[in-house]
């Protein structure tokens, strides 16, 4: 997607160097972050450089190739490339999308041990093989959301499930651009996102990048705008998709899907497949994962000389709570928007069945 | 109620000099106005040093009140009251206690106007005893609706509804006070309340100085706690009330009282029975104000040193939608907590004309 009207990908590798967008600066500057070598992606991956399924996917990719690289320099090219790898793999514990993206390179590398000239070729092959999935994934998503946008319509969505996380296009975002590129009149409302405002920073600072038009609305007001036939249709990403449709995404999503439903305004979930979690039977299943409260009391910004500042508005010595994910049931989600077409909630099971995972 | 262990009402007077709590400095200092002319509390109501309907009622009586004693002194008391009264008249526009509260003094002192000495005392009175109207008020909203909460009750709020804004004991927060002092094990969940943060500033200010338990919760928290049955009851307060129970409030209070309609949650809103507004058939003829969006762009706190600094979370140059209110349908709305006892939404057009208002 655009920056500065330039095409980029959250990830890339440019001769043997791992360049990311620097997500821990943004909205307030763009910068580009040069990795030489395994350990310096490692590094990027752990402090939140980039973040996202797909991006730390791309990231974890781009970096075992370096380490197949670095591996082929040194005495003993097995030793060296697996100490390299279990750096790569300690850096994000619960990312799914790392170890997937380690494994697949680990896969294609160890059987060219005794060849590291041929491994070092095939890993960097895999791994941007890897990153035009993701790429590719998203712009499936960003085919078969279009279809559901209409030409002059305004469009909710929650959090930041852009292009930032994804590599390129992103999950819910990716219809959206996909309609403004069609030439259809759209706009987003940009729920703020409240406790970490990934939609006031992120979603808008991506649509901004793009040209497509939005208004930041704090997320109080949704439901407000749903109830009044303000908004066409809703689409949120997810982060974990039980068989029986519930899904879990960003704290919030609930309310907006119960306002939706009660509005009788169609809301979807745009998401890869490997959302789907076959061994999660319903919502029952997914545990809410909470964070630390200084996310809810403190917020950062820049300040009005442009410094990046941190306050609270609240007293001091108060508490909060901050639970990071809500379950939506199936019951109020109009479709899934994924790479393998649109799929209604009762179809998941059986969906996953075909697909075998 | 409480503020550092004594007892406080939002303003008050003391020999003919009036005092407030400064109430844009919360929560961040407790600092109280002295305000020896009518001219400075005039401007003391202007600049919302004070602010909610009672506080600027009891706010302008007092008022009122030095305004005939500073006439009493002059050459022409009918002429230098006038105008004096004119200048507190123009504070605060669309504030209705404001008139009420004018009209409430100027009928009293009008007809003494040849007997200034006696005028003066007879304001007086009158501007106590429409202060303690307010306090009585919030009393009685108080006995009615603590009956409403269990022993072991946990309680929803959206925005601030206390008692820095009716004087005393406050609407939706008087029955959670009530509760606490009876001994009930109570817990309030405290929106924060975007974009203003009315619940993270001042509703936890008030719980944490009269010793409720409370924690603050993300707007975008509440529906995932009313969901999995978290929440024993919500209270909110309303800025006006159609007599087919409609209600208009902060901005999302409509998606609480959705989410705990959707629950099976009971949602109670608390006002004094001048909200309810006779002239206004349903919620259709609410107009819902659009606010300044630099109120949801910039977000005012304390920073890391204690410095009260304003930072934006968001990209430069992008925009936001700032609804004030919005309003929640008469079928979401177990009952109103009144002064005058607990009405159902459907006995409120029968109440109003009992009330003759």
């Amino acid at each position: 997607m655009k920056v500065n009207g330039k095409n980029y990908t959250a990830v890339w590798m440019e001769k043997g160097v791992v360049c990311m967008i620097d997500q821990r600066v943004l909205p307030h500057s763009f910068k580009i972050l040069r990795l030489p070598s395994s350990e310096d992606t490692a590094e990027a991956i752990r402090n939140m450089t980039t973040r996202g399924a797909g991006s730390i996917g791309a990231a974890a990719g781009f970096g075992a190739a370096q380490a197949a690289a670095e591996a082929a320099k040194g005495k003993s090219f097995r030793s060296i490339f697996s100490k390299k790898m279990a750096v790569l793999r300690k850096t994000r514990p619960t990312a799914q999308d790392l170890f997937h993206a380690l494994d697949r390179i680990a896969d294609v590398v160890t059987p060219l041990s005794d060849r590291p000239e041929i491994a070092v070729n095939m890993a960097r092959a895999a791994a941007e093989a890897l990153s035009n999935e993701y790429v590719e994934n998203g712009r499936k998503i960003s085919e078969y959301g279009e279809k559901l946008i209409p030409k002059n319509g305004v469009i909710l969505t929650h959090c930041n499930a852009g292009w930032l996380g994804l590599q390129d296009w992103g999950s819910a975002l990716a219809p959206i651009y996909a309609a403004h590129r069609a030439g259809k009149k759209i706009k987003v409302l940009v729920d703020e996102t409240r406790p970490r405002l990934q939609g006031m920073k992120l979603t808008a600072w991506e649509l901004k990048q793009e040209g497509v038009p939005f208004e930041i609305i704090p997320d109080n007001a949704a439901g407000h705008y749903l109830k009044a036939g303000d908004i066409d249709l809703v689409i949120t990403g997810a982060d974990r998709i039980a068989i029986n449709g519930d899904a879990a995404n960003k704290i919030g999503t609930y309310e907006k899907a119960a306002c939706a439903k009660l509005a009788g305004v169609p809301f979807y979930i745009a998401a890869p497949v490997t959302t789907f979690d076959p061994a999660c039977k319903s919502g029952k299943d997914i545990p809410i994962e909470e964070r630390d409260h200084d996310e809810v009391l403190w917020i950062s910004g820049r300040d009005r000389k442009g410094k990046i500042t941190e306050i609270t508005p609240a007293p001091l010595g108060v508490t909060a709570k901050n639970p990071a994910f809500d379950v939506t049931p199936a019951s109020f989600i109009t479709s899934f928007i994924t790479n393998k077409g649109v799929i209604k909630p009762a179809k998941i099971a059986q969906f996953c069945k075909k697909l075998g995972n």
